[in-house]
């Protein structure tokens, strides 16, 4: 399997995986979301993931990924996703795939990275927490009316994600060397059984770890630090428990979708290691 | 979408529509065949499935397709889909994807492109009947051992599938000018809902129209017209019932796999015309 191949193979086990609470999975759709159009943003991004394995700029795979995924599946399915997956799979198309060479992989990134970043949020609805104070005029938010800014300032991708980290699990990735990533891909590759269901096992050991940056976003902090308690007290729970609990989520609407993001990522990381569906 | 990615996302549908009686679906793993292996065949074949869009052969790419699939999913999940999608994808890369093109399209295969077909059975564990008796030293169950009487008695992939029309429906489709398959099309453009569930709904017609030629192969014809009649009965049946035949038929390990194969190339044409999950 290329790394491209692996990457939307990744997307669609995280998708596939079940019970994972709060987010669709092949056994529950929500009611603006289903799991077929996860499957649909999988496919869609292909291109701009070939594109990252053969060696293109990170920002400019990325934005081409995005078009794909929000082309197919018509909403934003995996944008968290694919910023974790698209330095991976870069990381993965020229060398071994390690921590370091994934931090130098986002480390080198550029303004021209920055821009394409940009543009990638006029292509799906992204859901962004306020920015920081020091963000001002390149406020995400601002799509590619803050794409003048990133110029003048001489801002990389890097530097955008880096004024992100405090807030949003994705970028805490970037800036920290993928650790979650990396520990989630040890995890999975320590269980036996199928994929997806490891997937959804590493999701819940993730959820319960850290409070879900996606849900802080939606549903304030002490929504999400409630979710992760819960979270923490199924880890060894039977399973219709955690079927209840991603039942009740569900109902509430709240989806932790960075957590998703970071599964994703992981499961790629034990693709490419050697686990496969076979 | 590209027809490559359509034909990836029809595969991917075809695996996910539930309940779909006797065939892995998202909610039913066989013992030895799980959901996730067919979403790596999936990705696997995706080369494949490019290289048709492009302009290859129908057997190279065919068995492109073949072979990433096998080495994704580590076993055979999808070959009779890919042998009907193959020729749909390279019909639909360069012009309208009609019965007449499509028809052309095969009709115009080589010796070569039987060749590429017999060796694409070395990837792969596929299940066939007897074959005709004037089958021979082509038997297809010799695989790259018939390649030098292919050449010598001039034998096209067309002419190949020919032979097995009568015992194979995929076979048929292909020497029928895909009919039942762009019947189906229009039987799930007529239908709403999400498109896994029209495909779900689909197979089950199709089932009810002819038996299942993978099933006589394994279970021999009684088991076949038992089952049509079955799915006949459960045309207007409420879903639990449905539900209830299929957990009898893996019970049984009665797996109608070539109404699956018709089924997903049905769901590729519908893709086409402009269905889709969005």
């Amino acid at each position: 399997m290329t790394p491209a191949a692996d990457a939307a193979l990744a997307l669609l086990l995280e998708a596939a995986g079940t019970p994972k609470p709060g987010n669709v999975d092949r056994a529950r759709d929500h009611d603006d979301l289903h799991f077929e159009q996860f499957l649909g943003g999988a496919v869609g991004a292909r291109r701009g993931l070939d594109a990252a394995a053969e060696g293109e700029r990170v920002g400019a795979a990325f934005e081409e990924s995005v078009r794909g995924m929000a082309d197919a599946a018509g909403t934003n399915t995996q944008f968290g996703a694919l910023l974790l997956l698209v330095p991976l799979v870069k990381a993965a198309g020229d060398g071994e795939l390690t921590p370091e060479r994934v931090a130098g992989t986002v480390e080198n990134t550029t303004v021209a990275d920055a821009v394409d970043f940009y543009r990638a949020f006029e292509h799906a609805d992204v859901a962004l927490d306020d920015p920081p104070e020091d963000a001002g005029d390149i406020d995400a938010r601002r799509g590619e009316k803050a794409i003048p800014a990133l110029r003048d300032r001489e801002i990389t991708l890097y530097d955008v994600l880096a004024l992100g980290a405090d807030s949003d699990g994705v970028a805490a990735e970037w800036t920290g060397g993928f650790e979650r990533t990396f520990d989630a891909a040890d995890y999975i590759e320590r269980r036996t059984g199928p994929l997806s269901e490891r997937g959804a096992e590493a999701f819940l050991r993730l959820l319960a770890e850290e409070p879900d940056t996606l849900v802080v976003t939606n549903h304030g902090r002490p929504v999400a630090r409630e979710v992760s308690e819960r979270a923490e007290e199924l880890l060894d729970a039977p399973e219709r428990k955690v079927d209840a609990f991603a039942d009740e989520l569900v109902e509430r609407g709240v989806n932790p979708g960075t957590t998703a993001d970071i599964t994703a990522a992981a499961l790629f990381v034990a693709l490419r290691r050697g686990e496969s569906v076979a």
